[in-house]
């Protein structure tokens, strides 16, 4: 039980540097800073969550990679429901909020100067960015679902592979480093069109977050009602992603080393 | 026989993140990326490539890197037809040219933003580069065959160093972080005259789909007929590294050592 | 005794680089170098400094770190003032001035032609921010101190989690390259308020030495009198932090892991 | 005997992504680069130069290294003239020229189109910078002597370190990439003066073969006869970090330890 409330808060340290590091390039327009920037903030910040809380809950960060784990059977389909549910409400609610505060709390005068105060979802001063992610302006949600469920799935084909040990062993303590890498490039190769959230946990509790903090309801209007695009395409994606995975690599591994492999991950 | 059709269709996934990086720098013109990002982009679509692909079949990404394990007897010459036959096949005309079109499903409209809907090879807003290289305009199509076997077989004599035992040991599941790192300096060094494209399978693939899907006849023609060397010069290239290599490194080893390495990689 | 003595001067080597990456991107006006140079240079520098002195003294380059350590039984109260007492001394009076004194002579005429030979703390061609922090103009002394209080924070949760058995193994002589990467991640995500000192030894030393050196009081003036906040701040997260892993990680291991741990990290 | 002659061309190799980076970032006015990507391609050049050698020589790439091992006992002063002298009549007349020659070959059209045909070493299109070092404007001979004795004790001290068992272990094969990392950081904060050279075999060779291949006499007169600091400069250099090290830290390790050690590296 001390799983379920205690887990989350320390792993969602990934969303402090990964949203700090667009509050930086944003706030201080590239001089402090630029999108590779960004990228590395969300590959160390990802590393450094699943460092953080690998010892106490196996790093489940991402609400789309435990339903995946979930359908491969390396995690109990009987322990998912609480996972899901309590990554959705503890991280949704209470900890992305609250980190989300933390970050808001930190760069509150930078963001004031650089908006001169006014908190907007777009146009030249926009900081809405900073927590959660929109589209760019040439893209239609249907080409946004797209792109989040390729993203997701490519997270999920490498991370599936960089926990096979029928792929080859990886030095211990060495895979949230890879873990990271596999953000970093995702983010530097599809990260233009919408922003790379490939997570419905990171992007809704920030979301909920501006929306009380007083960017109102335009972070749920915008990009065409764009919210709930990052909610539910990554976990379709992590499902194509597992499926492409077992089809394509599980299939042809010697079923005795299968059996080997531990069951939870 | 599972190997011939299931190995290719995942390590492709460089693809997917190269080519990607190079659409996110081109489309958003320098905002979410720069050429920095790209070189990133192959280095680490490399690496993850191997990890998602090298338990299955070896991760003979590059049919140029096969033609020289071959040539050094740590292949069977007996298997090399295959592999080629059906890494050409299979990779030209099948894989490669799927994830171009998955890449293409992704930033489609991302091109159609940039390009105003016009599928160009060259001029101010060329998007036929995001595929597969081009030489740069200073370039004689001798000079770009000469950068490109200088380019292979630079790749070729740090990838044989990696994969020697008789240079000392390289912790297991480091080596693809290394591959990739060897693709990254060829990008930061070697990438301004045409591109780097050192593979022939990832050139003509995504090639051929620029020409089907709507780029024209100009893909081969451009840059004075360039088309055929990066398809014959990384095959020149690599065969002149590996022969460099074992001249300068391998005849200094240990006899007995290299009967201890296994014959295949 | 001989620790007392001899262990500082080397680690602090990461002044050198660290300062030095900000000496070369301000002197050459972003040409040789931005914002992520001074990232890597802080980030390497301290991956460095730890290599270089941790088989002497465990290399505790940061009185906040060792303060927190104390604070967690894994090094002795007994010590502590110690340590605390010559770093503060050691470090701050007599290492952090000398090496703020060697990279004065190494970029001399650098900052000579850069400034005209005016050494000022603010201004189009301020010099005193490239060997300590200053707080960007919107910033408030409460706001950086809550800046640096979550700063260093985050650092100790990620420091305490990278070397807690507890979490996993990670392979021996690699954990400096993770701390340089914590350093990286937050001077891409949290460095543009105030400069991420992090470090009260970092930061006093060398305004001790700009003061001397020709800067003059305003290097303690500037910023509403800012000088003290990095002194204090940093202390303060530091506890922070470790409070914070105590609570949502230590307490979940179980104890018998716990006593195995050694005490001295 | 086979070792004199064939060790150095393949470390060599690190001057073909060194100074490739440097030509790149040249002829394309930093359209295809910037000067991170130099830092990285000096980094990586030289990490993959000695994955590439060690199995050979030991990866002696730099004399200036070589001279220090010897003053410290971990390599035999009877075999170290012959080192130095193949080094430099292998490196300095006969290696590192062809490298020079091998980058000009692969980038002569780049260079011919950047600078028009006229193979300067100041001005607005020089070229001479790409194989070799030359100070910045500002830089006098004294301060670009006291940059270069500096910049390689700096350099000594992190490369002792990583090799110095009584630091605690490394990984086996993971040290090649740290010694990358130390020229990466001395590249971000030390390489605006005069370029860090560190080696006087990477840079005299080079610069011989730019006198013969076309810039002319300028190459030694430029800079205020600037070409024998970076000769003379890193040796002491290398011997003031070695002499530091020895009693800043090898002085304090147990001397049962040292005993174990093996002599050489």
């Amino acid at each position: 039980p001390s799983l379920l409330w205690t887990d989350n808060p320390l792993h969602c340290l990934s969303d402090l540097f990964g949203c700090g590091s667009v509050a930086q390039v944003t706030t201080t327009r590239n001089q402090k800073g630029e999108y590779l920037s960004i990228n590395l903030g969300f590959a160390l910040g990802v590393t450094l969550g699943v460092y953080v809380s690998r010892g106490v809950s196996g790093a489940h960060l991402n609400p789309a990679v435990s339903l995946s784990l979930c359908a491969l059977g390396r995690h109990s389909w009987f322990k998912l429901p609480f996972y899901i549910f309590f990554q959705l409400l503890g991280a949704f609610l209470i900890w992305h909020c609250c980190y989300s505060l933390l970050l808001f709390v930190c760069c509150a005068e930078a963001i004031q100067s650089y908006s001169g105060g006014e908190l907007t979802v777009s146009g030249p001063n926009a900081t809405a960015g900073i927590f959660c992610t929109f589209p760019d302006e040439y893209l239609s949600l249907l080409g946004g679902f797209i792109d989040q469920v390729i993203g997701t799935a490519a997270l999920l084909l490498c991370i599936l592979a960089l926990g096979d040990s029928g792929q080859g062993s990886i030095p211990e303590g060495v895979q949230p480093v890879l873990v990271g890498a596999v953000v970093m490039v995702i983010g530097v190769s599809m990260g233009s069109n919408s922003g790379y959230a490939l997570n419905p946990a990171r992007d809704f509790g920030p979301r909920l977050f501006t929306y009380i903090a007083g960017w109102g309801v335009d972070v749920f209007t915008a990009g065409g009602g764009w919210w709930w695009v990052p909610l539910v395409a990554p976990c379709v994606g992590a499902l194509l992603g597992t499926l492409v995975y077992e089809l394509m690599i599980e299939v042809h591994h010697d079923p005795g080393l299968k059996h080997r492999r531990p069951v939870r991950r």
